[in-house]
């Protein structure tokens, strides 16, 4: 039989990365290494420092081509689920070509795999497909949530309260669910129209040395962070930042 | 100047620590543990041993015992808000007499320091109340959201739809608020009137030798939650369970 792990490696700190991360790695003969193109070399940097520390040889990195998804489309679900089944076929490719009987292959994933990550969904459409088997585990791992919390010293919750996890898209088109409101994936600065009573604690590149974050009323900081939003996306080529919105 | 560092240490499982969380213990000279009574005795004891396993000799352990908080006012938010204010006493007088200046102490917090947890609107209150200075630090963790969902391999997001954590007061009061929601803090079950939409990913004791999890369709496997629940809170004297609701 085969065997998939499936690790969370944290938000961007190689120290995110758990003792239980440590043994996954430890325990992988191959591993696969997707790249997205030149604007995420960054993010898989990381992943080879991560692999060259903590893998145990001999093991093998296989890489291949992520596809690109569509980001032209309004239809954003749909272009997901299309980009995932591409990115199903390259992974069921992996798995059948590059994985031997009896060894066990990781995938290592940004943040946590149950976070906004198609993996998981990848990994159960190349089972349900039926043409490879295995067996597969899954690394919880630190989520850019609890990274953003934490260098703001914010607390995600608040007593007896909920808070929605959302995307900037949701946020554009319905504005706040609710008085406490993580939000993802938000490449429009969807905060921008929110009034005084509302707290941002907003963080880009988080866990790295790049970090960048700032927090306040959103209309004292919202042109703050647009500007170094866009600075910082200039000069690296790419950016991934998260926000928590709070109602007082 | 003394130095607090606010550390996440996971759900459960001794490998949920991070690295970061290891270094951290390993830079502490005074860790602070609190007994809750003997039901979290075995809460505690996870404590230790991440201690007795990564701090850095000599370091002192101080021992104080929590306020007991009211669990019979239906205020829950007022209960909450006092037994803060009694544990903040108990912190501060820690604090000052225990830590000296230009040395680290340490809290160790289960899961992640900004989901439900109060140390760090404790140490704000302290800070405010301006009898004692220290400069503090926070180290996130594996929450039992992430090690809920990779226990049982499921993600807790779907391609650009929402969650909502929410605690079981919420949920019994309110209904499902959005059509995945992660509950904790339920000591009622309260997902028990849901219909056959519903499907319910649940677990106890996440990440430890006694982990249960259960999941499938509501209506069909609420009584054996309740049931294994029950036992099992009788059998240990505490539980700690979580889950995740989702509509099909």
């Amino acid at each position: 039989m085969k065997r998939i792990l499936i690790i969370g490696i944290g938000a961007g700190d190689p120290d995110h990365l758990t003792l239980q991360g440590v043994k996954a790695i430890a325990a992988a003969q191959v591993f696969f290494v997707l790249d997205k193109g030149a604007a995420k070399h960054d993010l898989v940097d990381l992943r080879q420092r991560m692999i060259e520390e903590h893998g145990r040889q001999p093991y093998r990195i296989v890489e291949a081509e992520d596809p690109e998804r569509d980001r032209t489309t309004p239809a954003y679900t749909g272009a997901v689920e299309d980009w995932r089944s591409r990115r199903a076929a390259v992974y069921e490719r992996l798995i059948a070509e590059e994985l031997p009987d009896g060894q066990t292959g990781a995938f290592l994933v940004w943040g946590d795999p149950g976070l906004y990550d198609s993996t998981l969904a990848i990994v159960e459409e190349i089972l349900a497909a039926g043409r490879v088997a295995f067996e597969y585990a899954v690394v919880p791992g630190i989520t850019s949530v609890s990274a953003l919390t934490a260098t703001h010293r914010a607390s995600l919750t608040r007593v007896g309260r909920p808070v929605q996890i959302t995307t900037g898209r949701r946020l554009a088109a319905e504005g706040p669910p609710a008085d406490d409101v993580l939000v993802m994936l938000d490449a429009h600065c969807s905060f921008g129209e929110l009034g005084a009573d509302w707290h941002i604690y907003w963080g880009a590149y988080l866990g790295t040395p790049d970090e960048i974050r700032v927090e306040g009323p959103v209309p004292e900081v919202a042109d703050e962070i647009r500007r170094l939003r866009a600075e910082a996306r200039e000069r690296k080529g790419w950016i991934m930042d998260t926000y928590l919105l709070r109602r007082s």
